[in-house]
């Protein structure tokens, strides 16, 4: 089930979501690389569940396996109720919404379904269908064009770093930070690092085995140890995804991300953001106004401290906000914003309005 | 058996090394906090083992260990061969300075306790055992010192970040960095903060445990939101302690103290290192000649990983080298030197020989 290999270059083979006729196929990424598990999610409470228990994640993913939940939702109302399925189907919209905070493009993904639904007549499926699949396959052209601007910006680069994961796992296929990665190493990037990112390990049990899959030679460091591979001088890019960017350019990703971003300004190393349009959130102004979502202290602390009257806690943020001012250079699939601030992304998002490649940097 | 509270102020319970009619009694590191554990070394070779397989570790409790060690071996050759059992020991001191090859504590204690089997006459284990527990307390009487001049550092800081395991558990008692923390907490200190330190956990594990031992609230964050947390505001000092300390101030310490410097630096959080003279390696110009010890890459990946097929790695380095320039106070049990370089540690090498307490900053 793994060999849908359908990259120009080829490794990309793994995909996280597959539609089939009983619902959305999901790899359950809580168990890889122990077990590789898969659930198929009939309906759009089971989709719901997925995103909120993290078997899907990556806002890319979430937003994508929240679209074809909808076309669960529609063909379950639809077949209860063809008079008036747009009307209940709006509370599966609102339980899908909920499944997760942070992601922007859940909401956007939400967002565009809910107009196909307000076109649809008669039975809605076949149509529904084919927009969850648009999303998708958009998703995964927009990053390989993502894959290939970014490379551009890594010529040279020996090695890179990445954090968490972002490759075909996070999104529709091949990855944004890590389709960069991908796109790097066809040119010929020899090395390539990835933090454990604690506490979840994405990196060291999500891309390690997603590379793994590929064939694609890669290294683990402790969250930790970047700084001070930096310092070896054995990267010369730390390539990150983003799970909402601001008006300004702040970037929120996973916690770790600010640190990185720091160390790489001091030793001179470039920083790169690679999101698709739909993860840039217009209507905040800046890093300020994001609140940062806080999990559970029991995935840090030991057991035995999870006790009442114990008197130690855990601070366990799932996000931190890096400023533009530290990032080199936000890649889109529409363009690249060097040195962004609020100006540079203003004027990307007048170019965007008029034109189909407002920033082909 | 944890009830050995002879501080002053109360606040520190914990005795990783006991020593008792049979042999030195050590606490087991590696199953803290699940598992609170003792083993009865009876030989020299199980105190070696004890150290290679990090049951105690910390260097000050290694080169306490290792007295210990000496202590046992004595015994063992003087009773097999009372009339030349001088040279039979030697073979265990050599297995002993084997169990760990970055403590530069141990090889001070071995040399102390050679000393002492020299000027020996007949029975030396009262005499031995005499200069071991010497060795101990004027450990604990260090760091008590120590804990009081580097908590005159802190002055006016509301929270402090440490790193690793540098309390009670990783020396004679009270502990280095730790014992710093200590002291400032009955001076008004309110939040401490401790990482993680991937990928033994020795802050998550160790440091939570001891502190949880004397009530002392504290909470843990992952390695990688240290930085964010400096950006957040809730700390002022950065403390942490060192394996060794070269002879211009370039400190080796656990994986992540380097991150921490520049994170401190950037954020113009202090940054203070807190040793016994006995880590400073006169002989070692600069952190350049230290070897940096690297351990399995099985501490990191996954075992899905430890294939001899599979592409991918781990870089899995124990220690870092923070330069002197990051470090804005090296606090020892003889004063502190601000802003280290390697004048400002030739003048106090010369301080040392010269009186008793050279810099009592």
């Amino acid at each position: 089930m793994l060999s849908l290999d359908d990259s120009p270059g080829g490794q990309d083979s793994v995909r996280a979501l597959q539609w089939c006729e009983q619902g959305l196929r999901v790899l359950d990424q809580r168990r890889l690389p122990a077990a590789l598990e898969y659930q198929t999610c009939r309906t759009a409470r089971e989709v719901a569940e997925a995103i909120a228990l993290m078997r899907v994640r990556g806002a890319p993913a979430i937003g994508i396996a929240a679209a074809y939940g909808v076309v669960l939702a529609a063909r379950d109302r639809y077949q209860d109720h063809p008079g008036r399925w747009k009307e209940a189907v709006e509370a599966d919209l609102a339980e899908l919404a909920r499944s997760r905070p942070t992601a922007v493009n859940l909401f956007w993904a939400l967002d565009r379904m809910r107009g196909e639904i307000q076109k649809a007549e008669g039975d809605p499926v076949a149509a529904l269908l084919q927009a969850a699949r648009a999303i998708h396959d958009e998703d995964v052209a927009a990053n390989r064009r993502m894959g290939e601007l970014g490379a551009d910006w890594l010529a040279g680069a020996e090695g890179v770093l990445t954090h968490c994961n972002t490759g075909s796992l996070a999104t529709g296929g091949y990855g944004t930070a890590l389709g960069v990665i991908r796109s790097a190493r066809r040119r010929g990037l020899t090395a390539i690092f990835a933090t454990e990112t604690r506490p979840w390990r994405q990196g060291a049990r999500l891309t390690l085995w997603e590379l793994e899959q590929d064939g694609i030679p890669a290294t683990l460091v402790a969250d930790s140890a970047a700084a001070y591979l930096m310092k070896a001088g054995r990267v010369q890019w730390v390539v990150v995804g983003a799970d909402r960017i601001a008006a300004n350019g702040d970037t929120a990703n996973k916690i770790g991300t600010y640190a990185l971003a720091v160390a790489a300004r001091y030793h001179g190393v470039g920083f790169m953001v690679v999101a698709p349009t739909s993860t840039i959130d217009w209507r905040t102004a800046s890093g300020d106004a994001i609140r940062i979502e806080e999990r559970d202290p029991g995935e840090l602390l030991d057991d035995h401290f999870l006790r009442p009257d114990s008197p130690i806690a855990a601070w366990n943020p799932v996000f931190d906000i890096t400023p533009a001012a530290l990032i080199d250079v936000i890649v889109t699939e529409r363009g690249a914003i060097p040195r962004p601030d609020a100006a540079a992304m203003g004027a990307f998002r007048s170019a965007l309005a008029a034109g189909p490649n407002p920033a082909p940097g």
